[in-house]
């Protein structure tokens, strides 16, 4: 049973074969084990098991030594089908409960018959067999460089209800050297955790009895993250957007007229209660600012609105899939809908490519990949909204990639939303991983489900276009990035602490306050980690908090009027004159790099 | 049956007596009238009847000189006391059905006899009389100047299952002049209505379909809402605050373990559910921050924390209380928690006085009122936490006003919350009515609850004292006063549209153009009235908005690179180089005046 992965086909064989090969060694070791399920995913394979004990990490190299011997030993793959039945007799009789059921499920959509792929050694003797689609590489032989990573528990078939498994993570490559940069990036990760460096640098927490998924941000990390907003918003200030304001609740009514209860439903939360009628928690901004505008009658004359909101909004998750920031139950989103006639489309959509770059180019991110996502022109009838204006919604999207310059972005036919046309942008952090942060929607929806219109110059009624856009997207999500595209080592502009000054001795303890204040002044955070401590340990305090600079002020800097700067990014040490580096710093920070 | 208001004796005299005379007089016209209850309110009196018709606005000229009638005769005021039953037996025969409800009320609660006030003409015979505790005047010759002035509907007692009666409002004052410039001030207080001048100015609207007391922030509200909370946050960051942030929504252990759920359960909404555990909305803002310090270890080096957090807080309000902005369901608190040593307490405290004189006077409140609220000394059992702490906490709220030149605070002994002593600050408006605004309030509940401590310099546990304090208040309410107290015309730092350009004639656009993108360079969110509207039309749209600038652009301004500039305030034309009017409004904004 295997879900296919965007790898190259030899990948995708090697990814499946090693998953394979890692059931067969388990079940060298464990013979009473129970095989769940063991896809090809991203960079390797994992596989699900029932196990006679719990495994623990030095498990691991004795089963990939068990592997490397089936490598060895260069079985063949044998692919064969069988009828449905023999193969569920089959599967029952070598007790392969978990596979039984899944056959029996292939049974119920309506198979006739099963895939198995058979290893056979050299003697042409059967070694052992799975259920599987494949496809698989021609021999163990050719399973190029593989590891085991790491295990989680996983419940079969991902229900809190059913028996949690085991699970054997691995990656694999076509040869060592890819896998060992692999394994080093993956350590590098590993380091730039957001949740470790979350708790290390004290920029969030979770707490039970608050709930899962729902963050606290202690003063570091909401010093940030008011920054990350504080930029954000102004910058859309500054490019003609207004500040909308709507509330975390709605009664059920808006829900049901926008078409959320029905189509979003399974990611609300459930009702509250006053005065007898339901509210519920808003999964999304965009039923409010529809409201807004509904507020009056609109003119052609006033159009374009772009509307923007910091909007918090409540969506579920399961409990199984929360992680850190980066899958919570409630974030904020750097909202904004631009309501506008046909003849603005092409340029509301250039200002709004513009605006996202300039604010992903803020953050570093310089490697964009766009997506564009469009009706599947043989199933219309699964999109709401009239042909006209997904065309040129959908003509507009493209011409204003291909003249910014994306002429390579990726096209997805039918991977629309129901409701319009798409760009999903994904950007590389720092260690090459790709994240989808931005996204600019059409909303052929809501202009219709709550009859949007403006009086055009003709005197009639026109409905307008709205286009949905979140740059950041979420803001928690984008922290969570964020933290480790930086590896938690903040630039000076968005630091909770840009600067620390460190006497090297009390009696340098009054020239470094006295500078202190003058940075303070200017408005700098800076914080002093006064002598009580040996100045090795302090350094390495700052050092751990990643502070982006260090002024060492010992007899020489009191002397001279200056300090001893250590850069964090550049661990070099270099003297200014004093006033220079508050100039310098003040300089670096209000042009946000 | 009258409460008591904060009146001289003599006003409270006259205001009772009014009500008596309204009563008399309405019984006069209505001979079937039924009387509810008519207390005596700030600067006046009401009183609530069951009718047989609906009063017209026609109706209170008439009932006026009714009791013009009673005043000219002279009648005096009669006070005796019955029996209960004998009184309940009266008030039956007389068919006063809901004063046979009120004195039956009474006698539930223990009282043995009733009070009456009858009035008793020249004569020496009855005429009126009322269930009443009084005072009333000497006779109805000595009732001053009064005026009815509108009616509204009032459920008997408050409640909305139980009868709706028919209320008259009056005011009474000592001297015609003095009623006079009351109701001048009434006027100007119903043209500066923050409801009105809201729907006027475009600042926010509400929808029945998202929900009673549930504002939506239009652009232009959003705006002047989002200028006044980056002030106020950047305020409170420059002078020592670190942000938090923190959900909307708790799992109910945090509101059980907080006491919300005993103390506040009233006004919290109801559940919501995931995963099967109850969720709540947010009340108020202290539990999470509560949480954030027990997060880790806590050193007396640390101290003091002052946490501040934009926090979007739901209350419940009855739907009939709810009113425009100042009262609402949901509203964002400008709230912060000062967590600090004993010996850093008065200090903290004089820094959070002169932060909130700070903020009320840039916003135009110069005056002033201190209210101190402490324990009674007689009754500590309604009080929590021990003795020592409230004498500190008290003793010091008042040294530090006092050493404040704030020698005239109104002390209100018993009026602490239970979990401790407060400051609340009261300001008067543009035209004289006083609003509470900020607060400053010690907590002793939730440190004991959640057993929040510091490791102090001899290393054992102690307590730290906790300070809630909310300078704006709620944002809503601050917002609804304001645009009450401007009167819509927000200064220029805050005005969505600080000046706008209105060319005379389509030829003086293109300068007008020219010199609008020079304001708009420097962030000056500049507006433009083009000619497609004759000259005087579009002054008087400006007029109506209340946009503190009008720059007018004909030939004179073309040639001379000027700005003929009408001021809003000031109702004054000037003529201004173009550049040196861009400074000055400049500076204006900035210097938030």
């Amino acid at each position: 049973m295997a879900k296919k992965t965007s790898a190259s086909p030899e990948m995708e064989k090697m990814r499946h074969s090693c998953a394979h090969v890692l059931a067969q060694a388990v079940l060298q070791m464990f013979p009473e084990a129970k095989l769940g399920f063991g896809p090809a995913i991203e960079n390797g394979f994992y596989y699900d098991f029932e196990l006679p004990r719990t495994l623990i990490p030095e498990d691991l190299p004795l089963i990939e030594k068990k592997m490397k011997h089936i490598v060895k030993q260069n079985q063949k793959f044998k692919k064969y089908e069988k009828p449905i039945k023999e193969s569920i007799t089959f599967l029952d009789k070598i007790n392969q409960d978990y596979k039984v059921e899944a056959a029996n499920d292939l049974a119920k959509e309506g198979h006739d018959t099963i895939k198995f792929f058979e290893n056979v050694d050299q003697k042409g003797q059967g070694t052992f067999v799975d259920m599987c689609e494949g496809p698989h590489l021609e021999s163990t032989g050719k399973l190029g460089a593989y590891k085991l990573t790491h295990t989680a528990g996983a419940y079969w078939k991902g229900d809190e209800k059913r028996p949690m498994l085991q699970r054997i993570y691995g990656v694999c490559f076509a040869t060592q050297k890819e896998l060992d940069e692999h394994l080093k990036k993956l350590e590098e990760a590993k380091k730039r955790d957001h949740r470790k460096l979350g708790t290390e640098l004290e920029l969030f927490t979770f707490d039970e009895e608050v709930g899962a998924g729902l963050p606290l941000w202690l003063p570091k990390g909401a010093y940030i993250r008011h920054k990350i907003m504080e930029f954000a918003f102004n910058t859309y200030l500054a490019n003609g957007y207004d500040p909308v304001c709507t509330p975390h609740i709605a009664n059920v009514a808006l829900w049901s007229h926008s078409g959320h209860l029905d189509f979003y439903g399974d990611s609300m939360y459930g009702s509250l209660t006053i005065d007898e009628e339901e509210y519920r928690l808003k999964p999304m901004n965009c039923p409010f600012h529809v409201k807004m505008y509904n507020n009056t009658t609109r003119s052609y004359r006033e159009l374009p609105f772009r509307w923007t909101e910091m909007g918090t909004v409540y969506r579920y998750e399961r409990s199984g899939t929360l992680h850190g920031l980066t899958r919570v139950r409630g974030f904020t989103q750097d909202d904004a809908h631009i309501i506008c006639r046909p003849d603005q489309l092409k340029e509301e959509l250039r200002k709004a490519l513009d605006l996202t770059l300039f604010i992903l180019k803020t953050f570093g991110f310089e490697d964009i990949e766009m997506n564009v996502s469009v009706r599947d022109p043989e199933n219309k009838e699964k999109f709401i909204g009239d042909d006209k204006r997904w065309e040129q919604a959908e003509d507009t999207l493209k011409e204003v990639l291909e003249e910014s310059g994306f002429k390579d972005y990726v096209y997805d036919i039918g991977g629309a939303v129901f409701y319009g046309p798409k760009i999903d942008v994904k950007v590389a952090d720092s260690i090459g991983r790709m994240w989808q942060l931005s996204t600019i929607q059409f909303d052929f929806n809501l202009p219709e489900r709550f009859g949007m219109t403006y009086v055009g110059e003709d005197g009639n009624d026109h409905v307008p276009y709205m286009i949905h856009r979140a740059l950041l997207g979420s803001l928690e999500r984008f922290m969570g990035v964020l933290i480790e595209h930086y590896g938690g080592a903040f630039p000076a502009w968005l630091a909770p602490t840009p600067i620390v000054f460190i006497p090297v001795a009390q009696t340098h303890e009054k020239y470094a306050e006295e500078i202190m204040e003058k940075f303070k002044k200017e408005g700098i955070r800076a914080e002093m980690y006064p002598a009580t401590d040996t100045l090795g340990k302090r350094i390495r305090a700052a050092e751990m908090k990643k502070i982006p600079y260090m002024a060492v002020i010992g007899d020489k800097e009191v002397e001279g009027k200056s300090l001893a700067i250590r850069d964090y990014k550049t661990k070099k040490q270099n003297s200014y004159p004093a006033a220079k580096f508050l100039k310098q710093l003040e300089k670096e920070i209000s042009q946000q790099q």
